[in-house]
């Protein structure tokens, strides 16, 4: 089967030039397997193929307008129809192509998607995960923000759709699902919490392990964390400013005296390793759930290598059905 | 003014050994300004007091239990009114002592002291704050985890209380508050954030200067953040998380290869520093705002010295008038 992948050409902080890369690496890794198109401006990108000898190997899909990163959701609905991202949608909603991938702002990516897309059948509402590198391996978040006002029900529809996305990414037969909150005894969290823990231990067809605490979630105890967006967004953001935090301070220290200085070059491997185990790397492509259609969100400092992993992450959803899993998942129950 | 302090003889991870060295540095640095005083059994803490030879400088004051890190505040409610934690919190409603530091279980510190001491006039929930380390100084983070459910106005009294904190803990003679949220724009979050926001935009008194996202915390741009105990406490625990992974990988790389290891020994005080930066230490003491007395919550990994910190805490606290500056505050609204 060939997978046709349709790749935004305007979203993410290094954009054009990254998707270039990343599309060049996809052709030289994946043959014939999989169908490769571009959208954004004819006049910017078609060069750029040029110059990198793709212009037999991918499709090019002309769009006038561009989102920014800063672009409210409510301005891109109204005013940008004809961007990128609208039209890379409407793509997938025509069936020209099988996924979608954008390195673009988040909040308009989904607002966009759900708009043109619609959701799948049952799913009250769409959700975007992100996968949290632990000591061992990863675990999907979600939602990271895309629903900040969540109902016990809408929780119990993320858990399902997360355990279907870790079963078809990862290979996992029996995600364990956790509910984040803030002890593992039950009576612990919000009203909303509570009722959602009572709803997911009953919930047939998801292997729920009960509460999770946020820093259980770099142990790797679960498989699958759900939240409610506001949440997660919190949650996300503050582990990127620790993140963040350490490292400026660590280098900061690193360069305030000679012997440290040395010790930095020295070390210097070690440190380049921790920050890559911690950056989107290898574990890029941020699913959006619940859609109908498939659409990958790769982080917006992403490389080309990492927007390559973002695209090999809608292939394999494509491939194994996604988004016919999460339909049954969701109707069986 | 004498400042009467009491203190958890059995509070925190090295407990009684630690409080026994965070009150020796107190007699040696404070002289007679601080009358001190520690609850605990008396069979455990006497010895120790004579052979620190501070029988004559600390008062001790027997109570029969201990709560241990890992008892549910039900419980401690239920079955142990004669631990430490109840004896100390009676002593200050009585009026003997001043101020009350512990260094014990987090949830049954509030539990307790909320049960024996009540809230001041006019405040609705007590909440528990934290300073969280920015790159040049702290912000004042509540409620990082005694409310799980707020209101709107529980947010503005967290905003009053903490503000009140920062002016009397560290000398900001107009706190700018921030109002953790998912964005920068008035439309983002939940409906009772949302209408926090429009409270704290209207409230005299307050510095409100809008939404902070949770990277924004670790650049210092508030001096009080203030949100929900579900939220905070996720996030809290975030930053926890984060920092233990970044420590933990680093020192898995630095020990993997030889050379690494020579820089890793010749970075050594660079990562030292980082580490304190990030530990309690200097920043340790999270006060219980809003309790109808002067409490004060160290970290339960928290050393000597950090003891001390929080035990200054307390202090500032009593010297300050917090107590009469929050209910000034509560009152005027």
């Amino acid at each position: 089967m060939t997978v046709r992948i349709l790749v935004d050409g305007h979203g993410g902080d290094e954009a054009p030039d990254v998707v270039i890369d990343a599309l060049t690496r996809v052709c030289a890794d994946c043959g014939g397997a999989v169908e490769l198109g571009i959208v954004g401006q004819r006049q910017v990108l078609q060069p750029l193929l040029a110059q990198a000898k793709l212009t037999d190997r991918v499709a090019l899909i002309h769009a006038d307008d561009v989102i920014g990163m800063c672009d409210s959701p409510a301005k891109v609905m109204r005013g940008k129809r004809n961007s990128s991202m609208h039209v890379g949608a409407r793509q997938i909603k025509d069936g020209h192509w099988d996924a979608w991938v954008s390195a673009g702002n988040t909040g308009a990516l989904m607002a966009v998607s759900k708009l043109v897309l619609r959701t799948l059948p049952g799913v009250d509402r769409p959700a975007i995960a992100s996968l949290i590198p632990s000591m061992e391996s990863a675990s999907l978040f979600l939602d990271i923000g895309a629903n900040v006002d969540c109902s016990p029900h809408h929780l119990l529809q993320f858990a399902q759709m997360g355990s279907c996305y870790m079963q078809v990414a990862e290979g996992i037969a029996s995600p364990r699902v956790g509910l984040l909150n803030i002890g593992s005894e039950e009576i612990k969290g919000t009203e909303v919490v509570k009722e959602a823990g009572a709803l997911l231990a009953e919930a047939e067809g998801i292997r729920y392990i009960g509460n999770v605490e946020a820093t259980q979630i770099f142990q790797g105890v679960a498989d699958v964390v759900v939240c409610d967006g506001f949440v997660g967004n919190v949650a996300l953001k503050s582990m990127e400013g620790t993140a963040k935090l350490i490292l400026n301070h660590l280098k900061h220290e690193l360069k305030s005296a000679p012997v440290a200085r040395i010790g930095a070059m020295l070390a210097g491997k070690a440190l380049r390793r921790t920050k890559d185990a911690l950056s989107p790397g290898e574990h890029n492509g941020a699913p959006l759930l619940g859609l109908n259609g498939v659409v990958v969100k790769s982080h917006g400092s992403a490389d080309g290598h990492a927007l390559a992993c973002a695209i090999a992450v809608a292939r394999r959803e494509v491939e194994a059905g996604l988004l016919g899993r999460i339909r049954g998942a969701i109707e069986a129950t």
